[in-house]
């Protein structure tokens, strides 16, 4: 073997494969696509030809996701899940040595993608419990590393907390170009930033739309850094279902609509519960999550009981920390039972 | 925008988006999925919840094609489309300055994906006249070039020839990992090879199967290896549907040996058919397609009749050369109808 030294140092992105009842561990929506337009989307893939590739360009979806969001396809670029096109935008703009600013604790695949790309992290560490990402330590790093590309997550993963407000511009205003993730923005309420040439933006089906099985994500940027980003970018990276999936769903926006207000209502309730209960720590929360501090190791016993959350307490300054996802009413209910059992 | 002096320097992987009556631009099969499978698979992805994210670990995909193949589990990637899992093996592989042998002129995704690695490419060039890819050239470069990292492509896409026989082991038996690409070795007839710590091999579902739109491939070797180059894979690969299809075809492998027998018969009636034609110089070829030369430009009237086949004039040592996939026995007639018209 002759594997790279660095990979060989890395160790991998893995997750504990699990069943339970109440499966609360990867942020995923408790709602399933609406059976009505399954059937649309399943009818409309039966239809195609199977043995001819998809759109090279993706035009049709890069075309509806542009006119729902005001901008033009040249915009636009879609992958296979918004991690695909993090790694194409890590690749365009991370070279050997590039210094790298993203806050820390945050989601583990930035670093390693950045590590791959042979870049330089620099992790800002902060502790999530004011509910804000380190805007001034992020601030001064950017000036003390020349030419540092910022990678940012706002609602965060897995601490929930945001950028205060008016910190992306300030992030943007150093000239440093921002790698913006909003895989949770939909939970904040949060509007998609106008372009600019110094800014890239992640979103996802996966967690408002309640698509995660298929895996569609898209970027929005200036048509010059689009272009730039898709040289990196593999080729053909939706299949025809994806394609139909995401089409169908930006035509009933009522879905996503629905999904994001009942997650958020439920979000109050569940925060309120928590806080209720005597010796957690819970930080505050912008996303479908939500992350809190116990006194004693939890997830065996929480699992012992059928429910699944993400122990995320071997993450920096998340010691004996659990995530939980928001969840139907009925699995949040069972989840709050058992932390009532249990604390 | 700071985007990678390396990355603005390239060019990027485009195709010009034409339709025509008659499509044999893409090596795709002239072979729909049956009816009746497509059926199965949207039967089973209908149950599916669409909120939750598909196996991490893609176990069960996995393990089919482990079982079809002889192989355990833990030998198998899988991936959106086999470009994928080549783009994280050249991750893991190929660092900055690392030496990559390949023949040149073929399959261009290589060459770029080692500049974004920030690997030295070190391309063979050769002529396709033989049929042969360049084995002595490749195994002094890699003797030459201490820590050479090759990759090869046989049956070579775009020029259908071959390593000689014997070609993979004597490349092996310099010590240099080889990443092996058989996307067109089911119409060469050929077998995997075995195992080896110095292997990977590259495998896909849109050729041979004729599931191009459903983008599935897949990559066999060693266990360490496996573990080395899922570091560098993004997770959650494959979507719902992409895991059901690949599951289903295994359990139909008649799908496979038809469209197969069908092609390789077709190709030696449309070779046989192209060689008798004066003032063309037909390359040898194992794949699904054919490869020759002619002394004036014909691409523009071959479309102007309706037929699409790929421009490979751009690539080096295949000037005035077209490719022409191998479709079905009518789209065949339609092409050399047009062929004998034109020449």
């Amino acid at each position: 073997m002759s594997v790279r030294s660095d990979v060989a140092r890395m160790t991998a992105y893995t997750l504990e494969l699990r069943s339970a009842e109440v499966k609360l561990n990867q942020n995923e929506s408790p709602f399933d696509f609406p059976a009505e337009l399954k059937q649309q989307v399943l009818e409309r893939v039966a239809k195609r030809s199977w043995n001819i590739y998809p759109d090279f360009e993706s035009i049709s979806l890069r075309s509806a996701i542009a006119t729902a969001y005001g901008f033009t396809p040249d915009n636009i670029l879609v992958g296979n899940g918004s991690n695909e096109l993090l790694a194409a935008a890590i690749g365009a703009f991370v070279g050997p040595g590039t210094p790298v600013v993203f806050p820390r604790p945050t989601f583990t695949l930035y670093e390693k993608l950045v590590t791959i790309a042979g870049g330089l992290p620099v992790p800002i560490e902060f502790d999530p419990d004011s509910g804000f990402l380190p805007l001034d330590a992020m601030l001064n790093a950017i000036s003390e590393y020349q030419g540092a590309i910022v990678i940012v997550c706002s609602p965060n993963n897995p601490t929930g907390g945001v950028l205060p407000r008016g910190g992306l511009e300030k992030l943007l205003s150093t000239g440093a170009t921002v790698l913006f993730d909003r895989a949770y923005g939909d939970f904040a309420n949060d509007e998609l930033p106008p372009l600019d040439d110094r800014l890239v933006t992640f979103s996802t089906f996966s967690k408002a739309w309640g698509l995660a099985a298929l895996r569609v994500g898209w970027l929005a940027s200036t048509t010059a850094n689009c272009r730039e980003i898709r040289k990196v970018k593999l080729p053909y990276s939706l299949n025809i279902i994806s394609e139909a999936i995401a089409e169908i769903a930006l035509g009933n926006r009522d879905v996503r609509d629905r999904n994001v207000a009942a997650i958020i209502s439920e979000r109050a309730r569940v925060n309120a519960a928590l806080r209720a209960i005597p010796r957690i720590t819970v930080f505050p929360t912008a996303a479908n999550f939500i992350t809190f501090r116990t006194e004693r190791p939890l997830f065996e016993e929480l699992c012992a009981r059928g429910i699944l959350v993400r122990d995320v307490s071997a993450y920096p300054r998340l010691a004996k920390c659990l995530r939980v996802s928001i969840g139907s009413r009925e699995q949040n209910d069972r989840f709050l039972d058992a932390m009532g059992e249990l604390t």
